[in-house]
């Protein structure tokens, strides 16, 4: 137990230590960096987090982070309204924008069917989506990104049986060699499936 | 450029990147760990933020953070008033006291004398250092706990000579093999080092 020289420091580094991947060593070096630095430094910081936690909302939609009640993708008219790609969190909505290859709507689960963790379907925003599917009529094809793992495989898995019969297409983001990767030091299993799912050269 | 969902996530991301060690990537993880935890966790840190930057102070006497106007340290009479342990910044303190093989009196110096970086011995608290060891009746000796960097050297150096006819005893940390450390993994000057400084055997 070390003994901080200050109830405010411990108390610092306390909850910064709380934070995910971020130790007591971590803690105490950003807290003191704090010090080093302007007040305006921590003041700036302090109510970027809070305005982050109290203003930030859900699109009723979507249910990604908005600052309205409609967010920004749901709502604009460039987007191609026939296809949803079905994500687990926000991070992978800004990762597939990223590549600027996707110009269709997103539904973010707010995770997977993972019953190790106590979360199963009524945890996510899975009848938001049925619901959502339902009442579109411009909707055509419905996209599973979710991770390669078995989680995400039983929440596409399940997800794929409540739609049956909503004549919509269904279909699961490739998966295989990464690219740039190199084939010695990828998996079997990736490698194997890339293998079976392989794709026909244009000749 | 990342397109953020809200522009509190945006301002969020920036400011906790700001802080040494976060890149951009860390940072949404982390203010979207503060989005999925209670309000309570966002309010907390903050408040912890702007507590420790507003209301700890510096000890008038050793320059080590402080909840008073005179740390804990200084104030304690069971310390050994007779020796000051000369240190670059507060983790140094911490890093002593947890040996609990120290029982003297500390001076944090802010910083080491680092021309590179635009610090020169008026940015420390040298001064004060020397105006402390000339006011006291007690102090006998100095220890030099520095890291054994070039700067560290130079300012123990520097310190060394502006002692000089003080009639204190002046001594630096020993530096050699740490315990526990593989010989063949030390470096050569350490190793080169902890030769020349070698320490007699009781036999």
């Amino acid at each position: 137990m070390i003994q901080y020289p200050s109830k405010y420091i411990e108390k610092a580094v306390e909850e910064i230590s709380k934070l995910p991947g971020i130790g007591k060593k971590t803690a105490l070096r950003l807290a003191l960096h704090l010090l080093k630095e302007n007040e305006s430094t921590s003041h700036l910081l302090a109510n970027s987090l809070i305005d982050l936690r109290t203003k930030t909302r859900y699109c009723t939609h979507c249910h990604n982070i908005s600052d309205d009640e409609i967010c920004n993708i749901c709502i604009s008219h460039r987007r191609d309204k026939s296809i949803i790609c079905v994500v687990e969190d926000t991070r992978d909505v800004l990762a597939i924008e990223n590549t600027g290859q996707y110009t269709g709507l997103y539904h973010v689960l707010n995770g997977v069917i993972s019953p190790m963790d106590g979360i199963g379907p009524s945890e996510l925003t899975i009848d938001s989506l049925i619901n959502r599917v339902k009442a579109s009529e411009e909707l055509k094809e419905i996209i599973f990104a979710l991770s390669p793992t078995m989680e995400g495989d039983t929440t596409s898995f399940y997800l794929t049986k409540k739609m049956k019969g909503l004549q919509l297409e269904l279909s699961t983001i490739a998966r295989g060699v990464p690219i740039g990767g190199d084939l010695e030091y990828t998996d079997e299993i990736t490698l194997g499936r890339s293998i079976i799912s392989r794709t026909k050269n244009d000749q």
